[in-house]
């Protein structure tokens, strides 16, 4: 059985969501980022990062939602939620993913996480001023180039919709707007349909 | 053939290693920072993000470093650049690279680039006092938990060795303090031995 740490309103949303999605054998173990449990002793033992998601397998532990989300499509080759056949495919999947990883939420992050890159409170509230901008830019990016639609990758469902699906759950409270992005909320609305997504949306509000 | 573009002192320094590495058909491409060729109507036709590396290859063009990354080790499977037959070796693999791209480097470009994330001058000072400080600690936590050691995922030389190498290059002018990082310090002499990674490191300084 996988146990699968996160936060509620976090990244490890997309990681859940696609435990869900194969059926797989998991727990979701829940943190609570108020009283700082992601960097207690306990918990930095098995993530020493002091972030979610983190996956416990039989194997060992897993971090890195793009790593996580590879490793469940792979072990579950039947739900065919990537093109492990194909480099080609595979490397624009990967492509979607780092690019939400590494640009897309780090832009999010300074509205509320500032810290990690500066000290003063002005800096913080430059950054916060800045995160729709830069928000926006990134998912004007994805609705013009990247989602090929109906799902990011066209008319098959990979890990890439699941990771989509939660990083756009930010774009209201980064004060974007939404009527510039379409093909964006059409494949939100249209992730919320699934029976997974449901499940999982839910819980995470329980 | 393949054709990488790239700009010297970036992280596309990973992917050229890596097709150099592999004995990959490719001609590299550089482009002049200094003259913003990264945003000319020509390059951002090819990688609308503006940014390097960008792979062109005969069914697409690819961007971001672990994709790029493992797309070439896909390609050239008898290379062994990464484990595609173990789900939870290769999400590994795909988990430190995806910490050098959301992470480590996200901290060394608030150094330069600043102005991806806040507008004003103090902000930006304030961004590159932190540099050490955040560039630091994720290499301390390389050094001491996922630097496995002679190579990154241990006895076996992976996609993330050239990727490790190349965010090491900026250690230097992050103003981190390299004596506390013996294992990241050693794996970066053992990578100026490899011939492709001397053959590149010319071409790049030429």
């Amino acid at each position: 059985m996988y146990k699968l740490y996160y936060a509620p309103g976090t990244c490890a949303l997309a990681s859940y969501i696609a435990l869900e999605e194969v059926g797989a054998d998991y727990k979701a173990e829940r943190l609570d980022f108020k009283a700082n449990q992601q960097n207690s002793p306990d918990y930095l033992a098995i993530n020493p990062k002091g972030r979610v998601p983190a996956l416990v397998t039989e194997q060992g532990v897993l971090t890195e939602t793009p790593a996580i989300l590879a490793f469940i499509a792979q072990t579950f080759p039947e739900r065919k939620l990537a093109p492990f056949g194909d480099a080609f495919k595979l490397a624009e999947v990967q492509a979607f993913n780092s690019y939400l990883c590494s640009t897309v939420h780090v832009a999010h992050a300074h509205k509320m996480r500032g810290a990690r890159w500066a000290t003063e409170e002005t800096s913080f509230a430059d950054m916060k001023r800045m995160v729709p901008r830069s928000v926006g830019a990134c998912f004007a990016l994805i609705e013009r180039d990247l989602l090929k639609g109906p799902w990011v990758m066209g008319e098959t469902y990979t890990i890439c919709d699941p990771y989509l699906f939660t990083i756009a759950q930010w774009l209201e409270g980064d004060s974007v707007d939404a009527s510039t992005l379409p093909k964006v909320m059409d494949h939100r609305k249209r992730m919320m349909e699934r029976p997974a997504v449901r499940k999982v949306m839910a819980e995470e509000k329980a």
